[in-house]
């Protein structure tokens, strides 16, 4: 049976609780349970709960956070929603695409699909956190979705693809991954740590950091590293600082 | 382009103006224009002017009739949203096939899409004035999609089918990247000089490999590096190096 309970959907800063209500609801009729809120302006709300109707559980059971980062932290795959091209490209998935990976993975990686602000969707840096961004096709006159109706439609398509997958599939290239992926928790601290080995080796001016951080992470969340490497590369950057501090030792 | 001048839907009974709008809204996100209502309730009304939003010219643009019948009289292709398998089983398509068969026949054939009341649906009598009926696949426990939800998968699935027609792919991963890939003599330079690296900060033991470059190969092959970051991974390691030396250099 299909079983989506590795799955949340995340939604960021959302203004009116008509739409968490709304979501709710097209996250159960496609089978989902897990909804986590970000900072809502207005939660929990006797509006949400109309607009739910019979997926009043999904909003008793919603997880509010403080921030994106905080949502995902334990997620080894996360999606956000993006309608439009960003000045550095991001990997593109579409949500039929989308939901082929999502049932592939999410027996061994926790998903997260990450909606924004209903104005202004997802910003650059949470866009960050992101391994893929899925956009949905629409027409080019009227991009603008609901965000009910972007939720319905990701969710849609994953549930398609759980009922495809119910049949055999082809085999596919994550599916025999040897490693678990690592978390974006892990993921952050490696990043920290890596910023902190640039400064050091004098590769990485904060004050002039030219998008340097911003593309170390384009890389490394596009490789989606498993725990295994995760390890190589932290090991990496603590010998590249003990190297360093030892000749400056021996220096003094 | 793709053109649904041929393909109405058509809403019968809504009870609630703002599933007008907001069906109308969810029209227009996928290229679709002509709503016709059979008998609605509510109609005009600031409520569905309001979740409209943007769809404003489907509002005022829609035909208002007294029957199905008459609203889908000219039509050659009558397809209704059905959630039920009913006691006479009736030609069943998915959104998915709908899609295929409507992007086929629109130039020869108009097209009605007809869906139901919000809490019963069609009823026996409108449902065999249809060719097929159209089930969207939905969770079995909640079942019950809000109507602007039901047009919306519909749509979407008819957009999508459009565009496929068109040869338009579904956005590929690498399509939009902003930089060229490294070839495979950047990225075996690369690896030399990130083996050099590893063994200068004896992270790395080429007596003792235990299939640490065999690792580092896959995770930068898998990551599909672009140039500009090929750059800037050969900066750092030459600023390891450099401060190394320098490092030694003080010491000596």
């Amino acid at each position: 049976m299909l079983n989506f309970e590795n799955v949340t959907v995340v939604l960021v800063n959302t203004s009116h609780p008509g739409n968490i209500g709304a979501c709710a609801r097209a996250m159960k009729n496609m089978g989902f349970s897990r909804l986590t809120l970000v900072q809502p302006a207005d939660f929990p709300s006797g509006v949400a709960v109309g607009r739910a109707v019979s997926a009043l559980d999904i909003l008793e059971n919603a997880v509010v956070v403080e921030s994106l980062a905080e949502a995902v932290l334990d997620c080894g795959l996360v999606v956000g929603a993006s309608a439009r091209s960003r000045k550095i490209p991001w990997p593109m998935i579409s949500p039929e695409q989308l939901g082929v990976k999502v049932v592939r993975e999410m027996e061994i990686n926790k998903v997260a699909l990450v909606f924004g602000r209903e104005d202004a969707g997802l910003n650059n840096e949470e866009l960050q956190l992101c391994h893929f961004h899925v956009q949905i096709p629409t027409d080019a006159n009227y991009s603008s979705l609901n965000l009910a109706a972007a939720v319905l439609v990701v969710c849609y398509e994953l549930h398609k693809a759980g009922l495809n997958s119910e049949g055999v599939q082809a085999a596919a290239e994550d599916e025999y991954w040897d490693q678990e992926k690592a978390t974006v928790q892990e993921l952050e601290h490696f990043y920290e740590h890596l910023e902190r080995v640039m400064i050091a080796i004098k590769f990485h001016d904060p004050e002039n950091p030219r998008q340097l951080m911003q593309r170390m992470r384009r890389l490394f969340s596009r490789i989606r590293i498993d725990v295994m490497e995760m390890n190589i590369l932290r090991g990496i950057l603590s010998n590249i600082e003990f190297n360093l501090r030892d000749a400056g030792d021996q220096k003094d």
